[in-house]
């Protein structure tokens, strides 16, 4: 049981400040006795008016990403998270929650219930049933790639989609290439929706070819690379940027069962700079989002808005980092026979 | 010069709390310190340590905006910056720079010969020397309401100008006006241009009509209100939104002076929510800046940056504050009439 002394001992105050700040008391200051307020909760002080008690706890969410493991991509978003929030004496519970999980359980009333002060959620779509629940949600909440507009309780964190993309098709292009495919993510995603409208936009900045048959939505898996590449090689393509690693990872072997050679051949560009990138062959040139910061960004947001300032959005820079999977455009290559030899093969 | 004592009066304390709180000792606590160098840098407290000199140093620019007492727009920014700057033992110190300053300084080298970690600026135009410069610079450094494209070492600080200008026209549309004059401020302003953007994108989701006469661009001055108020009159505007407080405080004189009354026959909504805005007669709605924090979040941006974690960009969500200067549209007002009495005075 946590005394008023021993309050006042760790403020370095008097028992009587301690004692005018419980009690609201208008000789101290303001300031101060919000610290008194926060501390005493804090140390889990129980009054008559301090019920509430439990430690203080923050939930992350997470939906349709893998995190368990190092080489994962969720995996140093929660460890950055988790850190910072520790400095902070926050306890964090990491729940993985699907679509009938969140039909089930409304969003503020699954918080309150569970007495968590904010939320921090991650790998979201857009049509996910708590989005539409965040709109009117006054439980401070930051997204991970995803934004609510107007609402006060939540923040919008990620690394800029639009310059990751740009840097890439910049990259392609000061190369030689011109006929870029587009191999981007899952449909209903913010992120997917960016990185597209980027894509768009960098090729027309270059005044490059945008056709069709150069881009594609999969998912954000290697094996969509199957379905799509055999398409890219019919139309042409000397350079393939990828919505992420892994799909860069099915590009390139996709690529390489068919005797194409990477980088001399096809040039494959990923996306996050997973720790596979540089394991694989050849290693990746790839666009690599700070997840640890990330996670650092999002306790931060959120931090902020539980003491009611308003961050609506927080970007991180995307950095290209250059390996082998890169080269300038060779010679003219045999696009036209490679594509036919493919065109049964297509979807 | 502000002493311990005044300090300790303020909050509440004993000197001997603060002064441990200005020394780092450790038998306070954290928030109880960091409560006291907020405070000592508000009441504009000096310490020693600070004036031997060596000391790690940040600098804060600021071009063509007031910021020398709190009813200006700089004021709660700059105190913002400091305060959080202070409690990392920072030292900042404020210049005010002139187009001529800029052509005569790099601003790399000036950072550099003057032992800057970092630098803050606030208040600098789209064609200023150093808006070109920092494109390349590689000193940490936040702008405020200005974005720089691809570099690491820039970050832009700032309100979400789009949801500010946002809020102000749904709150006219909901209150029944069609008619909605916007009077911006500076041309060759990043904030200036998003504005005008958000103000179209506004009136184009509600299906308003968007007239030539019904905007216009002045300077973020009272004094810009009576060259656009006879026009937007003319215009038959129900409503003017304003790209800042004084410019509303202008149009609000100038209404007045014609016999139009607010906000019966004119409703007028400005941006900032500087101290102003309680003092008009009537007392103005308008979409507040929280300015205090923009400066915390500016420190906080640029300690990411020196600490090599590019964070590119991070706004703050805008409030409207209704007050007394906007109401539901009045029947038919003699629009009309009043323009023909002010065609003669139009530029």
């Amino acid at each position: 049981m946590v005394t008023i002394k021993e309050i006042a001992d760790r403020l370095g105050v008097s028992v009587s400040t301690v004692s005018k700040g419980l009690n609201g008391a208008s000789d101290i200051s303001e300031d101060l006795r919000q610290l008194v307020l926060d501390t005493a909760v804090e140390m889990g002080y129980r009054s008559k008016k301090f019920k509430k008690g439990e430690h203080k706890k923050l939930c992350l969410f997470v939906e349709n990403m893998d995190y368990e493991t190092p080489n994962q991509f969720g995996y140093d978003i929660i460890l950055g998270f988790r850190q910072s929030a520790f400095r902070d004496n926050w306890s964090v519970n990491v729940i993985p929650v699907t679509p009938a999980f969140q039909r089930d359980e409304k969003y503020d009333t699954y918080m309150l219930k569970n007495g968590y002060s904010g939320g921090f959620l991650v790998g979201f779509a857009l049509h996910d049933e708590w989005m539409q629940q965040l709109i009117y949600t006054s439980i401070p909440t930051v997204l991970f790639d995803n934004y609510i507009r107007r609402n006060p309780h939540v923040c919008y964190v990620g690394t800029d989609n639009f310059e990751g993309i740009e840097t890439a098709v910049d990259h392609l292009y000061q190369l030689g290439h011109k006929k870029i495919a587009f191999l981007n993510g899952s449909l209903y995603s913010m992120v997917t929706e960016q990185r597209y409208q980027a894509y768009l936009d960098a090729m027309n900045a270059h005044n490059l070819p945008i056709e069709d048959g150069m881009i594609a939505h999969g998912y954000y898996v290697a094996d969509s690379a199957k379905y799509h590449v055999p398409n890219f090689l019919a139309a042409g393509a000397t350079a393939i940027i990828c919505g992420n690693d892994l799909i860069a990872s099915g590009v390139i072997t996709e690529c390489q069962l068919r005797g194409l050679r990477i980088p001399q051949d096809i040039s494959v560009v990923g996306f996050d700079d997973l720790p596979i990138s540089t394991f694989l062959d050849p290693p990746l040139t790839t666009v690599r989002q700070e997840r640890t910061e990330l996670g650092k960004c999002g306790y931060a947001a959120l931090n902020s808005l539980i003491h009611h300032v308003s961050v609506s959005k927080t970007l991180l820079r995307p950095q290209l980092i250059t390996r082998d999977s890169t080269a300038p455009i060779a010679a003219p290559i045999k696009t036209s026979n490679a594509a036919d030899s493919f065109s049964d093969t297509q979807l």
